[in-house]
């Protein structure tokens, strides 16, 4: 080590003892100073460049403990061997992501209305929950969800959707995306599963995501066709019975006896995405699947994100008793993945009334958007015409005009909409009439009218519905 | 349908038309309606039983909707036929989960010191963040986690562990579960993984569940034993370079070379998993991986599970470039499983300092624990010895009496105090001399020295450090 070059800056910020182990580091780095090299003893040291024993001593400890030196007993200390590291700098650039087009009407169906939620309730729930009495949240709890909300959700689940399950049964987790590979998990047995043709994306990829194989199975007007279940050799299903998505159409009464018996005789399960049951707009709302299962084939799956916010990530999911046990050995060593303060937030809001109030409200608000929107839609009928208008945030439109659902989607996205086709959803592609999911959620009372207005007008549809292309 | 027993009671708490329903849907289910009946038209109805029209209309709406009735245009509405739903009553008795019992010391390794947490801080951010003006949050932000929160990881990261990205690189979710499984699924060429023996329990049980085949790699006092990746024909390599866990041990620098060029050599990566890189109580942090690496071979992972609280779910790790692009092209529809309240409040408490105090301020706590702990075991030398003790939440104590690990366990559970033995992180079993891990971060300094003294005299270990057994 070229000790005369060491010169140590005593008004530097960077402390004396880190000076020293960067100066003896990089002569190692460099070679200056050699493997098996002996150091200066520590009095020697702090002599010669006029610094205390313990800077020495401190810029030693930490070249041994990220082994650059070692330290021989009654001898001293010495350079260990160093590896060169090699450089081949590979040019793998972050590819850019696509741009995100700016749209001035969006009615893609995921949206929600964000104008109407109860920002100071939740903020006083917040306030009360995280406080240092529940010091205790900051540690782990179940890896089933805390408690206080599993209770909460059975509550919820018996008054709302006729559920009949103890709060044990209850998973909560991060949503579908989180909670359907754990399933699939637990399903071991099934090698084939169906799953609606059309449907929600996300499930077709969370399947492929965890290789498992899937069958896709048609639905008509009376909801999944339950007789493919049999000729193609299904060994469990996933379906959303009361509104299924996106034809919005009901499983029927008969449909679901004949599901229910097929698990039953199959031993198998049925899963039940209840999505967004809570808003339908007429009438009562449509009893669960697991509501009607008696020999706990029905693995019941819901989640706040339509309710509340989809930002939340907090679903969760009811397991027949086989399933839970099997749950229980298999997940017991994990971790709940929503956080604990959220977690006894929403059971709070829950708790005082705050959720079924918020719900009464949105489902007004939704109504009256329902209302405006097929309002505004009607005088384009025939050429238009709406179907699925009796739940959820969107609805069906078929359109009867000359042109292809490519072009149609071209022209409106030209026109600054942005609209989802029927055709995306569909994993065996079809040859539709076009459709179109048109969601009202998000855009508000008085923007409505003039989006439909503007789509009908991109398309070229007038009123009294004929087109004039 | 018997219509001279249906009597509809004005004063029910039950809608009238849901009366109705549940009265036609009754006489169905017991096919005294049978399949194929014709039901009164809607006027003849309501005349009869002297409700409005409209309250026939939803009661036939309903039965429509849900499947019992189907309406034949300008003939009426007749009852569909219904299918009988089996019941086969399973016994499936849901197994009590094993009650947990409490003990008088926890000194598990897993736990954090709660009493210092810094909650009227967080509530200013969270009310700050949960406001009407943040709207948009409701909605869903990026799949890597919104932006503001990867640049103050960083920034952090830059400046306390020398990592450096763009925030573009980094992934944001529920910590390592949930971030793993992922990565996992990105390295889809690694066939062998090689993790750390003795290692994180939950990382061999994540390569379990994700059905990948995974070698144990010895860890010497110099860390992992790199050369046996060779000889093992190891793919990809998880890795505790900082401070192993359990051990204590860092990679000696020879090693991280040896590391970076094999995975250089072998075009394939390396998981630094940095889980507590921030408790380190003498000189400077010991360098991450990740800052020596220029070929694009590391991917660092961590979480705020050490450093604020297990029960906030967040962890994140940094893509090179090559596995960003890939995670972007397979993860593109999926969602950030962290809520983006909570993203936020995080990213403000970082960018205010907050969270730089509070590590300030745990390292101090945490440092003064541990010296609390080293003095409380001192009189018990050479009985038992301590390593481990520069870094971390606990301390490993290597005993030296004639008894087994299994017994020493059971005689500290007999006294109250639930203590981890090292033998437990194993894979391959191993004879040691017995050791035991001592996180000492929970209990409190007044607490400290009492558990040790109960610790040492229910294994009858004596001061002057001889066995009285």
């Amino acid at each position: 080590m070229d000790m005369l070059t060491l010169a140590l800056e005593p008004e530097s910020s960077t402390p004396l003892y880190e000076q020293l182990y960067l100066h003896i580091r990089q002569a190692i780095v460099d070679d200056t100073l050699t493997t098996g090299a002996k150091l200066p003893s520590k009095r020697k040291l702090s002599d010669f460049i006029d610094v205390s024993q313990t800077t020495v001593e401190l810029a030693y400890a930490q070249l041994l403990a990220e082994g650059y030196i070692e330290s021989v007993p009654r001898k001293g200390f010495y350079v260990l061997p160093q590896e060169e590291l090699y450089v081949r700098r590979s040019d793998n650039p972050i590819k850019p992501l696509p741009q995100k087009k700016t749209y001035t009407f969006d009615v893609y169906p995921s949206q929600i209305d964000t104008t109407a939620f109860p920002f100071e309730r939740w903020r006083r729930h917040l306030k009360q929950v995280v406080t240092e009495e529940n010091r205790d949240l900051l540690a782990l709890g179940s890896v089933q969800g805390d408690l206080v909300l599993r209770q909460e959700i059975a509550t919820y689940l018996y008054h709302s959707r006729g559920v009949s399950c103890s709060p044990e049964q209850i998973i909560v987790g991060s949503g579908t995306e989180q909670l359907l590979p754990q399933l699939l998990d637990l399903l071991t047995d099934a090698k084939t599963f169906g799953i609606e043709d059309p449907g929600y994306p996300l499930t077709k990829q969370l399947f492929e995501h965890q290789n498992r194989h899937y069958v896709p199975i048609p639905v008509d007007e009376s909801g999944l066709v339950v007789d493919r279940l049999e000729t193609e050799r299904i060994d469990a299903v996933y379906v959303t019975p009361a509104h299924q998505f996106p034809t919005g159409t009901i499983l029927s009464v008969s449909r679901r006896q004949r599901l229910l018996n097929w698990a039953l005789e199959h031993q198998t399960y049925i899963i039940e995405d209840d999505y967004d049951s809570e808003f339908r707009y007429s009438g009562k709302p449509i009893p669960s699947l697991q509501s009607m299962d008696q020999n706990e084939r029905v693995i019941y799956l819901s989640t706040f994100s339509k309710s509340l916010m989809p930002s939340l990530r907090i679903g969760y999911m009811v397991l027949p008793p086989q399933l839970l046990n099997r749950y229980r050995e298999r997940y017991r060593h994990f971790t709940c993945s929503v956080p604990r303060f959220e977690q006894h937030t929403l059971a709070e809001f829950m708790a005082n009334g705050d959720f079924e109030k918020h719900l009464n409200r949105m489902r007004k608000t939704y109504r009256r958007k329902l209302e405006i929107v097929t309002a505004a839609f009607k005088p384009y009928e025939p050429t238009v015409s709406i179907t699925g208008a009796s739940a959820g945030l969107h609805i069906i439109l078929s359109i009867n005009v000359p042109h292809s659902t490519e072009t149609l989607q071209h022209m409106a996205e030209s026109s600054g909409i942005r609209i989802k086709a029927m055709e995306d959803y569909y994993i065996r592609p079809q040859h539709l009439h076009p459709q179109f999911l048109f969601g009202f959620a998000a855009l508000s009372e008085a923007v409505l009218p003039i989006a439909v207005a503007r789509l009908m007008s991109c398309w070229n549809v007038t009123k009294g519905g004929t087109s004039t292309d």
